[in-house]
Formats: C-alpha cells, structure tokens, sequence
C-alpha cells in the first residue's frame, strides 16, 4: 500500500467552512441561523451557502428573476414526466423529485451551465481596455468559430426546438439592463449575449437564432459571478419546483404505474420475429 | 384483457393545471411567465405553483422564513454527506443532488410532515366553538394517547438527539405569533404546538421536549393550510439548497471516490473467517 | 444533549459481517473472491451475499428461473420508460439506471414483497400438523378476509391489468413443483398460491384471476426463505436488466430530451384561463 | 416552430427491439419468456438483452466472472457507504440502491469502461497482419503516450490506491486465458493488457503497476464486444449485488439517519467566524 498514512481524522474528513454547529448552535457562513430567519430571503440563503456572503439587493433580485423564470416546462419536458410517472409508483415526493432531478444532465439542464462557460470564454478573449460593441462581436465571433472547430454545432443557450421566440429571454434581459444602468451589475455579458445573438443571425443570412431561457439565465449568473457548474445547481433548485407541482399533482389522481402513453396505446416492436430458444447444447454453445 | 379501452389519448394522459404552452407561450396557472418574472419572489411561485394561486405578503413571509431554516443541518446529516461523497464520483452536480434527495425519506425528512399530520388531527378533535387552550391540551393529550396506542413512541417535530434546544425553532414560532397578531394566519397551529410541547413536559415529570424544527416548520405548513405530503416537498426544496452548497463544495477538493472515513480507517469486520469454497458437486449441493 | 456519548469508533459504526478487506484481499463472507471466481454463479454470489453462505444448486436454479422472468415488461412500464427518456437527458448510464430502479417503489415493484408477507401470514395459520388442501385454502380465506378488514381490495401478485394469464406463472410454479418432488424445497408455499388462487375465484363465482409474475416469483423467495424486503431487492437485480438494455437501445437514437409523447404532440390544459398577474400592493397581499 | 410536424405516433415514440408483447404474450428478442425460462442462465438474459442474442456457453462464463468479482468493495466504497446510510432514512430498497448506483460515475464506475476504450483504441492502432507481442507493446506504448498528450496522468484499470496487488485480476485472466487457448474468444485484448503493464513498469523504472479489477474485466467485455458505455452498465449490475447486500444489513440495526461518523464526531469547521447578519437596509445591498 503505498499510500502515506497521514494523520487525517474523521473530523477533518468532513471539513467544510459552510456550516459551524454545536448543541443549540448552528451558524451559516458564520451567522447564526436564528438571526437568518425573518431577516433574510430565501434567495438570499442560495447566494449566501453558495457563493459564501450575502448577495446586495439588485444581485438577489436578478438570481430571484432567473430562478422564477425556469421551474417548469411542461409535461413533454423529460424532469417532469419523470416525476408525473414516478410518484404513480408508490415512492415518496421525495424519491419522485430525485428520479426527475436526476434527468437534468448535460443535454436536458446543461445549457445554461454551458453558455456561462461561453460567455466567460468570449470575455476571456477581451482585453481589460477593449470593450466596444465591436470588439465584443469579434471575440463572439472568434469564439463561435472555435467551438465549431471543435465540432460543438449547437451553441448552448441560443435557438429553441419549439418557441420561435423564448417569451423569458427578453424580459429577463431587461432586467439586467435596469441594474446595468443603475450600476448594480456591469452588463459585460448582456453584451456578449446579444454579440453572440448578432454573429448567429448574420452566418444565417439574417434570420435570427434567438437567445433562449438558457441564455438569458446564463446572463444573469455571469454577471453575478456563479462559477458554471454552480449554474446548473442554481437550475436544479427552479425546476424542482416545477417538479413537486406535478408530482403532486399526479399524486391527486388514480393512476397506478402511470406509463407514457395510454394504456392501450402499444408501442412498435421491431426486433427479431418470434422464435424458439436454442437446446442448451446446441447453437448457442 | 378485462380493461375497457376507453379513448384517451396521449394528451388527455398528460392533463395538467399548472402549465399551458404554445410554441412562444408559457403560462403558469394562467399567469404569463414574462409577467410574472421580475414581479413575483422565488418564495411566491413556490406557492403558486404547488397551490394554484399566489400567495398573500405575510404567507410568502412565513413560507419564506420556513424555507430560510432547513437548509442544512451539516455533513452528519445523511442527505448532505451522500452529496459531498456522489460528487467525488465523476457525475453531474444534479446526479449528486438526486442522491441525496432521495435520502429525504419518511425518517430523515418525513417529521415535518407527519407533524402536520398531528396537528391537523389534534384540531380535527376540536369543535368550531371549543378552542380554548383547556380544549386544546385535552385534543393534544388525547391524541399524542392515540399515536402511543399505534405503537408510535417518538412525538414528530418535538425533541432532538443533538440540540438539547432547536435554535430554529422559537425564531419561527415568533414570526407565526407576529403574523397570528396581525391576524394574516389563525394561529390555532401554533397554539396546538405548544400545547403538545406541554402536554409531553408533564409526562415527563416537568422535563420539556421542545419543538425542533420540525415541529416549528409543521406549525407554519400547517398554518398556510399545506397538504402533509406537499410539506416534505417544501422540505426536500428548503434542504436542496444546503445539498447544493456541500456538493459544490466539496468538488472544490482534491478527493475522487470519497468514502465516509479515512482511507487508512478500516472497518470493522464480524462474519465468518476465511474459508474455501466447497466444492461444486459437494456440500453446497 | 442526552445522548451517551459511547465509545463508538468509525471502524465500530461502519461494522459488516459481508465483507472483509486488507490490502491484497477481499473476502466474501469468509471466502477468498479469486476462489470465487470462475467456481460460483452470479446468482451463486447474490445468495451469498444477502444471505451469508452458498445456496443449494436446487435453490439457485429457482432463484435463477425468478431473476430471468422479471427483467422487462417495456416501455409501458414506468421503469422502462423512465431509463430511456433519462438516458437522452445527458447523463450516465448509470444515473439513468437509478432514477429508472428508484421508481420501483410499492406499487411498480413491491407486489412480490407484499406477496411474501401473504404467503408468510398464510403459512403463520397453520399449525405444523395441519398442512393438508383444506387447512391450507382455509388458512388463506382467513388472510384474504384479513387483508379485506383492513381495506386491502387487490390482492398483491394475483390478476393482471395486461395479460388474461400471465404466460411467466406457470412456467415458474413448474419449476418449484420439480424442486419440491425431488425434496429441494418444501412446496408449501405453491400449495399456498394456488389456495389463494382458488378461494379468490370461488369469490368472483369461478372467475379465476390467476397468480401474475408477483405471485409466481414470491412463491420461489418463500420457499428460499427470502425475508420480503430482500424480495424486493431481488426484483431490482432483475429488472435492473431491462433497464440497462433499454437505456442503451434509445442511447443509439438520436433524440434529445425525450419526452414522453411526440413533440407535436401537446398535452391537455386544464387550469385557469389567461389572467394578469395582480399588482404587488393589491389583492394578493 | 421550425420543426417538421411529422407523423410521428406514440407507438413509433417508443420503438424497440427488445420486447414484443401482446395480452398473455411475452417475447424477448424474439424468444417467448415461458420457453426462456428455467432454460436460460441469469447471465444468458443480460447478454440477450443488451447484445441481441443468446451467448456462447464459454462466453456466458466469462461475463459471469466478470460480474461475480464486482459486486462489493466494502463501506470504503461510496456506492455501499450511500446504500447502507440511505435505507435507514425511511425509504424503500430500492432508493437506497437507486441513490447509490447514483454514484457509479466516470470516477467511481467509469474505469472499466474508459479501459475497454484503451484497449480498442491500442486495437485500432493495429494492422490485421501485426499482432505479435512487439507491435502490440509499442501500440499500447503509443496509445499511452497519446493519453498523456490529452493530459490523461492515470492509465484506467491499472494500479489501486488500497492493493498492492488485486487479488481479482490474475484469477480473471486466468480465465481468459483458459477460453483463448480453447478458441473461444481471440485472446488479443489479454495480451494487450499485459503490454500495456508492461510499458508501465519499463516507464516507472521497473515498479509494475499491476492491472486491477477494471482492467481486468475490461478484457473480459473487449473479448466478448460489448460497446464501452454497455461496459459501465454491466459493472452497474455486479456493484446493485453488493450494494443490497450492504442495505440489507444496515437496515437490520437500529440506526435512524445514520450518518458517515459517529454522532459524537463533530467536523472541522474553518469557515467565517461568528458574526452578525447585516441590517437589510445596511451593508449586504
């Protein structure tokens, strides 16, 4: 074994700077929780357990927008049929709600995690001095063609399979505008977003890839700092209420086993004709 | 096939209250997502989603501060150690918070619901016109009789086998008394509470078991007229944030496959002593 | 804080009699696993470690003939349907395996563990001398007017929503009638199903509503002795099986986010109308 | 909404090929379940069901191996420390191996599939016509300079941070070796392995870092083809044995929320000290 045998302890083992706790005594981030209750938000706490203080009023109220903008998406969204069928099946909310958070991978609650990291990447390619409406686009530009070198076709948070227009995305960027302007939040990546909107719209001839849910939330976190994997943390918190709804909701119906399609509905077999098992001595030998 | 084939059709099976969408619209219980993003609090659609409609200010107080004080009860809870060892393990910040939401059972996140359950059935015992504290200790002693009659030893939401007094609680007790004041909840929950607080001081000769956090969440679930099960949904949301901040936490960390102790702290083994198999055609025949 | 604070190590709270380890061995339940492998069955290794030593070949063959029958039901089974829509999510294999296993709670995977504990009961009524057809089918009217006092209408592992005859059962009480004429099981608990079979079609005037997969596969656990949480267990390994090849058939497709019904197709709403979303110092204040 | 409105129906929604039923008509790959049954190995279905047909005998051994050496690395493990803290949370089997198979990521679950694409990545490197020992070893020398290139430090299936030597994998090439020289399988991804140990040692200065389990089983799945991702798959089905058995166990004491310490080891904290929450109007805005 050639692992050194240094001294840690089981206490060490569980290290952490979020939580302090003793008989009677629980601190977050050093505050104690009976002073925290009443007297601060729960997006507050988010920011607070996440980011390690709390956040300023205009950076609460942004996480707030994001957070409310995404808890559902209906039924034909993976994480909530999961949960709709899930809690048919005799498990607790609980268990239901994990089942469908599960789903939220890199396909299915990745975007917005993802177009964080594209944003951050066009803003690494800026120079502290060179911030202009156009040098932003080249560096949106620039950075769209690299993710296409490495043969990413889909850029994250821009597009949609079924709104032509995502009714969340504007609204969440006027958003930002308005703390822009008070000087709440620097409004760098509103600008890389609306960059990387322009430089889509033109390589298609001008018709317009518009900026989606993901994208726009991937705003918000930027420019509040969330390092991007914290993004799709922040997503698993809105759409798990989404997630309780329905799963309560199904709850309230009769439905047993609940299955994606009606009862009666068989799905198409296309596999091999029916067939006998081979002698165990025989072929499959 | 006994089953009447009734025509559902694959809309029908999917029927749903909560969310109504065309490509370019979302509502949320009839309420256009753009309108609600920037006008309403996280805390408010939380309500709206799980109840059908917005919430009154001092409800979304009160559900607020509820939310605020179960976030995390550090890494000796089983939910927040499973999120702190899963996201050692190569998977998605949402992978490592499935696991440990689905530790949130009946046991590890059920007391604040099945503390609803008992205060509800205390003030089923209560006529309209009976509820002074005389009847409500009566209702509270007869029923915590009733649970002892099923077997149940432990009263959900009183006492804790850490906290000799749960800091959490007294704080939400006094929100639900300033709200109860302003007359925004009955206030018949809280009474309830306390009654059973007493009623188990006197049978244990004077020993109190305070309301933990369970108990004090319950009063407030209880007061905003939350279904029981719905009650562990706002917990799993409440804990989810804390779960969240370990995982990310801990990702910060050099360790890869985390187990629970030190990787030099062996476990103790007491089943058989080595051994050899038998022998195929011998004794395990 | 109450609690004794005994001397309980990390070792001590992490005790197993399954397994024992040092660097260069592992030992299950006494046995080296390099004498394990290549001597023992797979079905061999899940007796041994749920129930602490080898099985019989009688026994093993039975518990095989119960793992085979219950990997897939298709896609109409939630389980199935929630490992393939999981899988085009993003995440792991893994991951879309335990959010489909998780939903295999009391209603989609409990009916072999509840039908144990019947059969158990059944078996609880009779003395030992009294083990003849009358006794038996008198015992298991008892049960079942039992399970109805306490306002159990189904039966767990008798009927079918989807087959008229389940083809699994007979084939699966043919095998247990094979072991228990050449003395490797009892055959007490065949003798049990089929008087439970009889008495609940001379209920429904001759209307039989024949022994399902549940049924058949709790027959085999009884007569190993399984205790009925482990049989729950055991239908996960098995099921376990048709997720996985399901997960990895839709991994070849190329969809994204599947839902649970055609993307054109959209679900049924039926919640409140279009409506404003009340001004903050009005009416939901 | 750009997207095509084919006439995609639920039924093409969820094609497959794996199961075809019918009320009372069950086939697997073709294969009726009753003709399947008693005749067909545990083993057999897994590769029926994930590969399409039934295997070989001297095939089925060897995927039995692999699975009969997976299935336990003690509580050290996060896979069995989750199972064995989850069941006693209150929920059912099942989510305590959901929430632990949860675990089974790239890092905890992914070596044996990261290995197999080693080895056919060394395959690939190979010319039909060279196969001797020495193109084999400068392939895997090549193939491991080019892991190194992508910044890969740790070669998957090689070396184990706990033995020294695992006692599994010379048994599981054993048997390998047993089924090469019988022409049952090629034989080519053991001497791929063993080269690429090879090219380890010589590059350490002699030290061998000896394959472990994954590399080890990894040969087994490279000789029978299983595609990579099946590979994690597999492991997830061994790894569900050990971790029932953990559950199992743990759920037979008394522990309630059991966590990863003893309830009187507290964890470090080293975060902010004890401080007062900001007035709202004050600083934090």
């Amino acid at each position: 074994m050639t692992e050194a045998r240094t001294e840690t302890t089981p206490q060490d083992w569980w290290r952490t700077s979020i939580i302090e706790m003793q008989p009677g005594m629980i601190r977050y981030r050093g505050y104690p929780i009976e002073d925290l209750i009443g007297r601060v938000g729960f997006v507050d706490m988010i920011y607070l357990m996440t980011r390690g203080e709390l956040p300023s009023r205009p950076a609460a109220r942004l996480l707030e927008a994001a957070l409310v903008s995404a808890v559902d998406h209906g039924p034909q969204a993976p994480s909530i049929a999961v949960a709709r069928m899930a809690i048919t099946c005799g498990i607790g909310i609980n268990n239901a709600m994990a089942s469908a958070i599960n789903t939220l991978g890199d396909v299915h609650g990745g975007a917005g995690e993802q177009c964080v990291e594209l944003y951050q990447a066009i803003s690494g390619r800026l120079a502290e001095s060179e911030r202009g409406a156009e040098a932003i686009k080249q560096a949106a530009a620039d950075e769209i063609d690299a993710l296409k070198a490495k043969g990413i076709r889909h850029v994250p948070g821009f597009g949609h399979r079924f709104h032509p227009l995502d009714p969340r995305a504007p609204r969440l960027l006027e958003l930002v505008d308005d703390c822009a302007r008070a000087g709440a939040v620097g409004g760098l990546f509103a600008a890389i977003a609306r960059a990387v909107e322009d430089v889509l719209a033109e390589r298609r001839g001008g018709r317009r890839v518009p900026m989606n849910i993901d994208g726009a939330t991937a705003v918000i976190f930027a420019e509040l700092g969330f390092p991007p994997p914290l993004c799709r943390g922040l997503f698993v918190l809105s759409r798990s209420v989404g997630v309780l709804a329905h799963a309560w909701e199904e709850s309230q119906s009769d439905y047993r086993n609940k299955g994606p399609i009606p009862r009666q509905t068989i799905w198409t077999y296309d596999g091999p004709a029916a067939r006998p098992v081979p002698e165990p001595d025989g072929s499959p030998e």
